[in-house]
């Protein structure tokens, strides 16, 4: 049992680094800017061009689609080596897409890579690969408790050459952004299959006939441009049969090993968000001064502030575990801590978020700070990819288990 | 010791309960739609017509200026009396102002009617009252720690017949509506007083020369229309001394007055939300099905249920004891227990929205329910009026009192 | 709604407390001493003298069951004006007795006033009023759920003139008193009947022939003598029919209407508790230096001092109104209310004694302070009268049922 | 970084485990027949004949002095591979000394491995190993907060050739034990000197002239026979000055060397009784039934197994890594992962512990299972070794001079 790193990874941490310190952070105010981020006509929004620049800058320092495990495409890191690179990046909002590692194209780029046709992979993954177009994933629904994926009744059936498409689908996020060329769907095949093969998953161009997306949900009121989370419909929708990915019926095949990976970024991302929360807290704690001490020194700031400490650490090493079981046993093995971490790291995160608002006091309500766009990542995260429910109901179905 | 309301309560209880039910909750999506809610630039505010045609409804019904405690102004009500009816609009957050009792306008004019000068009133009172124009409340600055207010640096100075007032203020909520005519400015008039002596209150028309609004705050993104929390800067403004209110220094003691009530006020409105999502939790987790069961059937979800009610009749008991002090004993009196209900109500608020919010999955996210607006207003609740850590603090004190 | 006292209830608890401060506390330390504490053999536990002679002294005052309610045998008082005096005897753990106002004795002497006979009550009542003989209830079994009352499996069978007694029960609280005299036994009488008709309430004299009491149960390690917490085997017992109270078949009407009441005592006693907790919290945190200041200006602790505040008056209030509700509209109507306070008090009380423990360091663990012992009622209140998740469970039934 | 544990860690895991399964598990109820466990005279206590035996056995097995880190008389381990096998310990409160890895005796003999000179090894280091004696710490004082150590008052002070000491202490843990021959008393020398150069640790042994057992002290009521936590009066007691530890002045750094490693065996076994509680916690929820259900299906019993599980995974994970920097850069670099898991894992469990209470109904209050006392243990070492206030405050200095 070791807990440090190792060399290789430590460099990459500190390439990773330098990369926020230097390109990142100094562009986050000329992004938002560029953005013009309160633009809420989802049809009018653009990429701001600095995004751009910083891309073009990342794939040139080899910073560039390092989430990819032990690919040829990526720096083929494992999970656990990647993962405090992802940390790093969670440290902002726009930083993952900088190094080409944003939720959902990630998740997507790893089904084509896995489980793609050299069609597929040609049409869609190296185009994601470089960066030059972006991609969603429509898979929850309005109508029906995506919680229990089984219930989704959007269908994708197959008609001769071609799969017909109907349904509703909404938090389809990414399908808002301008590049956004390709969506996943993932549908009902086969209702008298058996209950995970009855589904499959299907590559849809954004342009075919019969999309619909009638507009963005906001999160807190926000809408997260230029990506945004779409509601759409989509009516008679046809592919054709090649569009098919893995085979018809291996949604939940496919699923499974789309969300291990991404809910490992994802809860890396949340430890980072937790580590700039923290460190804000500091900041602003031992500066600023109430009473006539700083606030640091007043009531309970200090326990707060090693609680954050504390908290940070203790989901840090199990998300690694989760990581490094991921690598070494596969994601069914490593499914209870999956599970757990997707479960501690965004609560954890929002809780720290939480107390990092109340010491900024009004201001770290606003956009003056990141803080409370953090935390509506972190409160979306406890819905997204399985509510937290359903992850402590798998935890302990598994402990039971072991006494049975 | 009774637990039941008064027949005038139940009576005043019930009217608001059908106007609600037959004016205000059928007319929310009207009055969203008509607000042109995502309007980003906030000199194009507009004011929804029909939050008129509410208002006059509100007002031949006599349900208006219910909130001003023992006056002919509005229903002759204790505190006691209208803290249930303040509960009640806190289910909608456009209800306060359909009854003429949104904050700040019910502080200010609670202010002007106590200390107000006779000029002061017919110029300012008598609007404000029958609805025809709004108010700000220019405490809070950006640039010192508010918790603590003598922090305050803006200044209110006596030069011969004016007040010259200088400085930055922020969260000025409700300066950014299209009526919003009049500010009452809080500033440091002469810094060799005692402590709570040094600071005055001032009328100041919001288009006296030289005050600027620079912008208004998002919470947690959203602007707040057509109200606004604004940050204004005062350069080298004049008023006539004329527009002092109660005297020069009496800042504070003016300010202790108003904060009483507006935090019961604030207070009742949280139960309301609490009670809003309690109602929301139960009609979705009682329809909705995940795993073939109810979600109200699954894990710990009726303990949230339970959980939910205990904790309301809890904050709304002590509340109402906070209410009943105030109008027996006075606010210095009811301090420990005006503070602890600025400490539970949001707070409990909070939770309770958060789980409701969690057991609506994604939807409880979006503007497809109040949830997230409800929550961003608890959320800042527990900074206005003094952060939770300011009245603990208070709490404390008065209890260690108690030993020495 | 009013939130004071009557004069009569004021004059109460004036004298409640006289008596405690002038003939409990300064005894405390002679009735430990006397009662040979560590005694670990119950059969030879011995009444301390001081006990006799206190309880001579509440006769002469006057402060003598003051719990019945609405009684002659009583002061006469409701619930609700019952309730702050047991709030005051709670800062004691041997205060009820004092006053013959401790469980299990109250419910039992309310169950014999309200269904007992004339007979029975000549028996078994009037020693129990003048605090001459002591009691237990044999109702909890170790070999079924018992938060399920209905699992119970003991029988209690009509043979002839006879009721012939099976089985086995535990936590029979009181009955290792050597004055323990009778004691009331729920059990199965006719299995046919529909669920909560099938099980009876019996009155059995300690020294009837086959009743074995086997064992003293250990709470936390201690066995609070000389009252003690039995396990009791009933092999073949026969008392005669007149012992049925109510009648056969009535054991869960009987159980409903003694535990109500019960409750709201046990819950008063849990806030009396409280306040001691935080009474000496505050005095041991403002005399006890570390690190050159008193403790109450070290981290958290006056945000510590605060929520105890804060939620001691919430549990109370809540405590209250759920006595109202049972003078007014019964037991039955202030179902979801009593659960509630079920569930709140023992578990506030709990975290405020935790923290005072944790505040007075090594000592608070011992003997030199009331807190553990405290501590133990709570902690065991959490599962007596039935566990938190039975009363949370019932609570949010009835929130569905409002909205069904 | 590697999750796993190394070969000779594996093989140990597994003899102590099956030690545990074959040796002490079947025992536990012997050892307490023979303890007669309610002995209250502290005088009287003997060790259980079964403890010899159980002694004798583990050293034949090589399953000794396992924790001795680094060292000739132990198994030559790491703290990070002795870790796994105090958590196996961990499950039951008898274990440790069955391999003689209890404290305060294995924090004496580090001490005296570390600091002792060779007629210190000699005389009290040697039995120590072999378990023919034991041993007891003196720091602690009832008349000032412990929690500050630098207010230690007790005094040893150098008189020619003797050392005098004078001086109260309590929670002089295993003092009652009738095998404890020494004692290392820790008092203040040179109160002239630094702030942690004052104090010095010396060498008592127990029946030395003056030293005097006033009393045992109980934890919840019990008073951990046969080894109990003394309060020891110091009355002029003189040794000869060869007795002093490492040097006048050093007591501070020789304590600082011996809580580190202390506090990690401390939280490794608080890992185990949480592991041992959610055990318990899972066969009894599964195998009892209420209204039809086990209980395990019933409300959020299956959230709290869950929340147990990550809690578990957490903490060991942290505690691990505080080993692993013990080992790597030493207690100094250590000291916030170690204040961190001194925080973390006895809270943790102590709650995992008081949910599995709660699902085992009354009996889980009784000592028919190792609940409240496992209990008792978890909620004092909140206290020991630094109370949880200290850690937090340490952690969070640490965390603020990384920006200063």
């Amino acid at each position: 049992m070791i807990f440090s790193h190792s060399d290789k990874t430590l460099e990459l941490m500190s390439r990773v680094q330098t990369f926020m310190d230097e390109e990142v952070t100094p562009n986050e105010a000329l992004y938002r800017e560029q953005l013009n981020h309160g633009e809420l006509d989802w049809k009018k929004w653009q990429v701001p061009p600095i995004m751009e620049t910083m891309k073009t800058k990342a794939k040139e320092a080899g910073l560039w689609n390092l989430f990819l495990p032990n690919s040829d495409n990526g720096a083929g890191l494992t999970n656990l080596e990647y993962a405090p690179l992802a940390e790093i990046m969670g440290h902002s909002l726009i930083a993952p897409e900088v190094f080409n590692c944003n939720a959902p194209d990630t998740g997507n780029m790893e089904v084509l890579e896995k489980y793609g046709t050299e069609a597929q992979q040609k049409s869609w993954l190296e185009p994601l690969l470089a960066g030059e177009i972006r991609s969603a994933f429509c898979m929850t629904e309005p109508d029906v408790a995506s919680s229990d994926a089984t219930n989704m009744e959007a269908t994708a059936v197959l008609e001769g050459e071609d799969i017909v498409i109907n349904g509703r689908k909404w938090w389809s996020s990414g399908i808002g952004h301008p590049k956004c060329k390709i969506l996943i769907f993932m549908g009902l095949t086969d209702s008298s299959a058996h209950r995970h093969g009855q589904h499959s998953m299907v590559l849809v161009p954004t342009d075919t006939k019969g999309v619909e997306i009638q507009r963005m949900l906001p999160v807190f009121g926000e809408l997260d441009a230029p990506f945004g989370h779409g509601e759409v419909v989509f009516d008679n929708v046809r592919v054709p049969a090649s569009n098919m990915i893995a085979g018809a019926g291996r949604g939940f095949e496919v699923a499974q090993g789309r969300l291990g990976p991404g809910r490992i970024h994802h809860c890396m991302r949340a430890i980072g968000a937790a580590e700039e929360a923290l460190k804000l807290m500091i900041k602003r704690s031992t500066s600023r001064v109430a009473f006539g001490k700083p606030l640091v020194n007043l009531g309970g700031n200090r326990d707060i502030i090693a609680n954050a400490r504390i908290a940070i650490e203790q989901s840090r090493l199990l998300t690694l575990k989760a990581a490094y079981l991921m690598d070494t046993v596969g994601v069914m093995g490593a499914m209870s801590e999956i599970s757990q971490i997707k479960v501690v790291a965004p609560n954890m995160a929002q809780k720290i978020i939480d107390d990092a608002i109340q010491m900024h006091g009004g201001g770290g309500m606003s956009n003056d700070y990141p803080l409370t766009a953090l935390y509506a990542y972190m409160r979306i995260l406890r819905l997204a990819d399985g509510p937290d429910e359903v992850h402590r109901g798998l935890i302990a179905k598994l402990e039971i288990r072991k006494y049975q």
